[in-house]
């Protein structure tokens, strides 16, 4: 294995990090807050490291699957124990795992919180915190590929691993210009979320918080009831760009180069919208009479499916008081998750898509013993190599699952409660339903368990491999 | 689609059942109960229905895949909706739903019951209840293969379609006498059973009912408590022959055939007592405080892991009140459930075992890009097809769980209790936790779910292909 290759991605990170850390010390100044030392600690060790990883170039920049994965994976671990920095060493989060916890939820785009008074954070850290889910949304190799040339030709890998989904496609035919063209369209809708929340006489902390939560589909609230108390418009803006968000970025970007018949082609956004539709009209009809009109109902349901869907997170009530049939969709949505390269987390649309079909294709080769028509997915046929890798990754996700669960029922709370933590854990939702639902958050839980769900939520958002290699012993055989 | 056959072998399981149902009628005369005529009718009614279709043998006796899978199904459906109306006439079980439920629960050794007082039943009913999971563990078509030879050669599919497990092979070359093997065994192993249960000294009565819910690894019980008032000796019997039942029926022949050697060679049967091991060690510690002594507190570890492992479904104490860890190895183990070729339920342990290495193997793939070993079980290769269709198994299983989940949820009863009633029907449990659990029954679902709930439990018994295909237009055209 290439070490050195690893070494120097690993350092440029930091720097880069160093560079994002700026931002929570300029709201820092300008609300006077202390706390901004911690950030500024922080900022100097990140660039320090990252100043001497990065001195000498790797003789070597090949950069193969294995490597590519297992440098993603590093990154990410790498960036949040240096992102929960701040929260410890201010003493506004002051356990090391919490801080830790906070920060893996804030990078993965998790949204899951161990804090059970958020209002009591400083701006800085408020801040800071939200702004981990943006950066998160898109993910930093991606970055790190846009801003410098660092790997020779090879570093699809890195996209590879870092993107959600598992069609990561080159959109054009230089996987730099790729990531440049996916970051512009991130940063883009960001914008245009932020404009509209400032137009509706939010101002521009929250406007950026809360933006910064919906486009890394992350949703960390900045108020204790997460977006319940903002007016109808701003909730209207949000529902609006979780749907977005969770929407395949390709689709945005065939859309720029104006072929807008190939957009509209891509079968994942029809089931897209078709679950969501299908979703909203029964949940409206089983919470009818919690809500004054069909107005209100309506409403509710759209925000509650767009959130969880796209794995934000984001509430404006109490789902958990619903009836079991709105909460099990929920449970199921949760579960399938947002399209493949959007930033939404779980198991991706195209996924489920793709191994339904499988499943009726086998059942017709019972029923007419020699068909061997292959399967059409976004009007490509579906190689064999594809739908292996989907099985596999679900089996593996299963497992995951069941580890998880059982690890987690030691802390002994209810069944409903351990398992839609490890829905919410590993499908980057940040809640769940009862003792993890809306009311509620993850400070009860031991250490161990939060160590799980740490593992989970970066498993969940580099789809399992790049983290479960991290573990095998011959991953780390012959490093050079 | 060859109509004919499949008539003809309808009408024989109806024969079959009608002599089956000579043997509650022989309880009722002892024990001079009113109904027997209940079974009397049934019986004639079943045998004059088997002798007009099996009047006119069919001119075309070639039977395949589908018309296999197809016949089972029916067969089943035949078979239970004959059976339940015993219960239904006799006004034991006076809504036609309920008596429905009652009789697929036992020809699929669910054991699911919705009686809340099941002591006040008849003894012929008692009878008749335990007796459906006794013919179901073997199942039916099974029988017509040995009594009769039915079909030309090809009734492999029938074999295959009602074994459960993905590796039905034949013991030896004749289908026929692979079939006669195979209850031979299971009647040997129930006798002796039966002999250890009456030197226990339970009556006659109690020993046939419990040995036949042992067998079929149905589990339903003759008393309100399960078998917790029973002797420790009787309880430590059904113990032991819930482990006997779960096993692979091929380790059986191998020790007949005196090539023990060969028999302890089945991996699966390393991999059945490694996880009853180790599940039983977890949750004795786990519950060490509710009971006085190691001695009991493992006791009751074996028990209930043996009882859920082979999906029997006894109880001698209520697990519902266990702590969290101990309920989710439970469910865990209610999913994976016994060994293929088994008469237990579930998605079988070897399916599992598979997935895992495919799985690990996959892993190796990315890390040495270009391994391609093949994987190994029980000293065989797996071949691409079996993994591919226990893949396909996998994703349907999943599909047909989330459908049943969504429909059940309607009756707004708690998640745990929605999530055990799909896994307890689908995998032929027959108890689950909370609503579900021991100290509860399916009486107060709606009929819609009880509905759901029939559908998986034939679909869990048939191992859901056969069940799901009756549901194509496409398998019914052309029937000749």
């Amino acid at each position: 294995m290439n070490g050195s290759i690893i070494r120097y991605i690993i350092g440029w990170v930091l720097n880069i990090e160093a560079v994002f850390l700026t931002l929570p010390c300029i709201v820092a100044v300008i609300y006077q807050e202390k706390s901004g030392f911690a950030f500024l600690i922080t900022l100097a060790v990140s660039g320090l490291l990252g100043f001497i990883l990065t001195r000498k170039k790797p003789d070597n920049i090949t950069l193969y699957t294995k490597e590519g994965f297992v440098t993603v994976a590093l990154c990410w671990i790498v960036l949040s124990i240096v992102g929960a920095v701040p929260f410890y060493i201010s003493g506004e989060i002051p356990s090391i795992i919490n801080a830790l916890f906070e920060n893996v939820s804030g990078f993965t785009t998790t949204g899951a919180t161990i804090l059970n008074d958020v209002e009591s954070l400083s701006y800085c850290m408020l801040f800071w915190r939200s702004f981990t889910l943006w950066i998160g949304g898109m993910g930093v190799l991606v970055f790190v590929l846009t801003v410098l040339p660092v790997t020779g030709g090879h570093n699809i890998h890195l996209l590879r691993a870092e993107s959600p989904g598992h069609s990561v496609g080159k959109l054009v035919p230089r996987v730099r210009s790729t990531a440049m063209i996916l970051y512009k369209i991130y940063i883009v809708l960001t914008i245009i979320q932020i404009i509209f929340l400032l137009s509706g006489g939010v101002n521009l902390f929250d406007s950026l918080t809360i933006a910064f939560g919906t486009a890394g589909t992350g949703g960390f609230g900045i108020r204790a009831d997460s977006l319940a108390s903002y007016s109808a418009y701003i909730q209207n803006v949000v529902m609006v760009f979780m749907i977005l968000f969770g929407i395949n970025f390709n689709v945005y970007f065939f859309f720029l180069i104006k072929k807008p018949k190939q957009a509209l082609k891509f079968e994942e956004l029809r089931y897209y919208f078709g679950v969501i539709l299908l979703a909203v009209i029964v949940i409206a009809i089983n919470i009818r009479g919690m809500f004054d009109g069909w107005g209100t109902t309506v409403k509710h349901a759209v925000f509650q499916v767009a959130s969880i869907i796209s794995t934000t997170g984001y509430t404006i009530t109490d789902y958990n008081l619903w009836p079991q049939l709105s909460k099990t969709i929920l449970i199921i949505l949760m579960l399938i998750g947002a399209c493949s390269g959007s930033t939404g987390g779980g198991i991706k649309l195209s996924r489920a898509v793709i191994l339904f079909k499988t499943a009726k294709k086998e059942l017709n080769t019972l029923v007419h013993s020699r068909s061997v028509k292959k399967i059409q997915f976004c009007g490509r046929t579906i190689e064999h190599e594809v739908i292996r890798s989907i099985n596999v990754f679900i089996v593996t996700y299963l497992m995951l699952f069941i580890c998880s669960l059982l690890l987690i029922s030691i802390d002994n709370f209810d069944f409903t409660t351990t398992f839609t933590a490890v829905i919410s854990t590993l499908n980057n939702i940040g809640l769940g339903l009862e003792g993890v639902g809306p009311a509620h958050n993850f400070a009860a839980f031991s250490p161990l368990s939060k160590v799980v769900m740490m593992f989970n939520m970066l498993a969940g958002r580099l789809e399992i491999f790049p983290i479960l290699l991290l573990f095998r012993v011959s991953t780390w055989k012959k490093i050079k």
